[in-house]
């Protein structure tokens, strides 16, 4: 039998020992992050109580490729290089002459492409003599991958999880745990701001924003301790590009290059990964279409306009320059709570903005259909987040159908929604509900963050 | 940098073609199932109301290797070659000499090694005419990869719970649904003896036992519609050979050899997988120590008599040579539902009484200590299941300390945890019981199967 080759491993040796950082290549120069106080761009000084010295230089950095740490690339190893697979089965459903590849980031051991920056951020945090981290999670991903990871460089892990998620996802708190980080509900007892909201109302079922906030209190009032974020920031998406690095090489071996690269954004994490470096190649004169797929229920790059905003709820952080919602933005419900954030990366925005990436927005049920399909014909269920790119990428197969092209098309995995199946089994009872952002609600949105500095 | 490798990848082109039968090469021949009924060697015709014909003579066959067909690789491919991996933190951690390697079986979309063989039943029961598969599942794991290999071969799946596990694992009935297989608590109103026990106790929770007996008289009374059992007999011993056939080729490719190799045993699948292939090059010379881990709560191998006994708790399979502890034995409810089995699968139990397997039991705690400290640095969270084998590992790896002499371990990683995380939860919060089956129970258990056929 000759074997249609499904799988493109890279060995260990092959992993990347650099991340690519497209601040170094952009055709128009980033806007500086603003300190609210002053209005004047932030210092790194300013960022110094939250996060150490040596991840606020990577955040700032103009450098075009920055070495990956021996200690990184060791922990990497646990999972990546990730393997490039072949879509067969989807193809062949689909009818379609496409070439479909994804970059499979649900092998890791949390599940997600989340501890390429988490592995990293505790590495840098140790380095700096930080014992202690703390952070926010929503649904559980970003929190379950720094558990993991600083469980392998011995730090302390302190998570507030949105209590309404706490009570509903048991599993994620479950792995955290596993793995030795500290998973409370928030609010809670232990900072100010938890108390103060406990105190307003003892049956908070607590936000994402209260999280940050109590997660950010901890860290600035606490002995070796800082912050951890698991998206948006520069020194994130950079972290994020081994991905796309990777990806390249796969390529390269087997002697093919993606017309269509996709990813799903929420703050815009997984979908710089596998796509920066492709934008590389763009900006220097490469035919390649590149798709961010958000939720019609939060559609930021595709409706809010480019303005300078706070990253979280509670305005505490510096202002970011960012298609944004509003950071009082409240988005539905949806089951892909990962793409529920009001902004996105200011990198991500900035490219948007550039016309180097095309932003489009998939409603539930279409997500939900593409996933279950995915799930049977090529056997893994996808998480909701992942159903975005699977919809795009789907899109795109069809539209090479019509066309009668053969397009190879690349999408990211990002990972798998073994904890997150609550939304399939709504949506193969009926039961699932169709989200998108009414017309009146997004210009109510915008409207609410008119004073906002517009870019 | 130099890289130490961790994980051995073998490509697509490298996967085996052929499954490896140890009947042929037994030093001592296997004794025959026997019909209840006639107490004379059971016939094909015996077995085909349950099975189709084409498994049947695999469940027969002494052919030493034997062909995969082609659509069965085509879809094994979708997860295999699974990676061999090393164990580098946790040999730092226990401070050892051995090298410790283990096969990942976690990587196929159902999370475990039942992919292996469910995939090629699907495959000969639909090339068989068959168009439906009913089975049982206790935890939901042979539920899942029997619906998930379904979905891919276009078959309709109907998997019968047992009511305590559908109640209280609502995340693995919701993988079975998104793969679009069928799955009900068991006693159901479905079938005769379904409500047979529900009309004794409408309350009734449900066992294995019951869940075999209603799925048997759904396939038998059905049209075109088989039954499919995930462990235990001859075909899926030799289904799952091909995990340890790739880690022939992947030691091969490295210049090693292991010293030990280990698996954990329930019905004795995964267990059989890893190690026949190795025990093939034994029984032809090579040394090589092979040990089968199972719970002191069901100690089949290591306490119970060798005998002819049924497979199922209402005595309606042959009578199957093995050890056993009784088909009305009920084990603890330990956390490791998978190896939850009175019995052991003839092949292992023939390999056992021969020597050529050593059959050691772990309690418990030391299990989900061995699975915490596994989790907490090599990053993996393991299958409760999972935990027996690395415990019997890290014994090993601390044995070769002691007498400081290099050896080679390679364990079986059958499954991954993250669906049956509340035994750490309980583990971590000093809840979990050490269930060791008392000396006294063990004889009444012995005592209670002094009427079966003693070989």
């Amino acid at each position: 039998m000759k074997i249609d080759v499904r799988k493109f491993n890279l060995s260990d040796a092959e992993i990347p020992r650099q991340w690519y950082n497209i601040a170094a290549d952009m055709p128009n120069p980033m806007q500086p992050p603003l300190n609210p106080a002053t209005g004047k761009p932030a210092t790194a000084e300013d960022l110094a109580p939250v996060f150490p010295m040596n991840l606020i230089e990577q955040e700032m950095s103009t450098e075009q490729y920055i070495d990956i740490p021996d200690k990184v690339l060791e922990k990497l190893l646990i999972y990546r290089p990730t393997p490039l697979k072949r879509a067969y089965a989807l193809e062949q459903y689909l009818k379609t002459p496409a070439k479909i590849y994804y970059k499979d980031e649900s092998v890791s051991p949390a599940g997600s492409h989340k501890p390429n920056t988490a592995i990293a951020q505790a590495y840098y945090n140790k380095e700096f003599g930080i014992k202690r981290l703390t952070t926010e999670t929503g649904a559980g991903q970003w929190g379950s991958a720094l558990s993991f990871s600083c469980a392998l460089f011995g730090l302390e892990c302190k998570v507030y999880m949105v209590r309404v998620s706490y009570d509903q996802k048991p599993y994620r708190r479950l792995m955290m745990q596993t793995w030795g980080g500290k998973c409370i509900p928030s609010p809670s007892q232990e900072t100010n701001f938890g108390r103060k909201m406990l105190a307003e109302d003892p049956n908070c079922p607590g936000s994402l924003g209260i999280a940050i906030s109590e997660a950010i209190e901890d860290a600035v009032t606490s002995k070796d301790t800082r912050y951890s974020l698991g998206s948006v920031l520069n020194h994130v998406m950079l972290h994020q590009t081994i991905i796309g690095l990777e990806a390249l090489k796969q390529f390269a071996q087997i002697n093919d290059y993606p017309d269509v690269v996709v990813g799903c954004v929420g703050g815009g994490s997984n979908f710089a990964g596998i796509s920066f470096p492709f934008l590389r190649d763009k900006i220097y004169g490469k035919q390649v279409k590149v798709i961010a797929a958000e939720p019609t229920a939060c559609p930021t790059l595709t409706r809010g306009p480019f303005a300078y905003d706070f990253g979280d709820t509670a305005a505490t952080t510096p202002l970011l320059p960012m298609y944004t919602l509003g950071h009082n933005f409240m988005p539905p419900t949806i089951h892909a709570g990962g793409l529920r954030y009001h902004g996105a990366s200011p990198l991500v925005s900035q490219l948007v903005r550039d016309k180097l990436i095309e932003a489009r927005s998939y409603d539930q049920l279409t997500t939900y259909e593409a996933g279950i399909l995915f799930a049977r014909t090529e056997g893994q269920i996808p998480a909701p987040e992942t159903c975005h790119a699977i919809a795009a990428a789907i899109e795109e197969a069809k539209l090479a159908k019509e066309e009668g092209i053969e397009k190879t098309i690349l999408f990211n995995y990002s990972g798998h929604g073994l904890l997150d199946l609550t939304g399939y089994s709504k949506y193969l009872e009926g039961d699932l509900t169709d989200f998108t952002l009414p017309e009146e609600e997004i210009k109510r949105a915008i409207a609410a963050i008119s004073d906002l500095p517009r870019i």
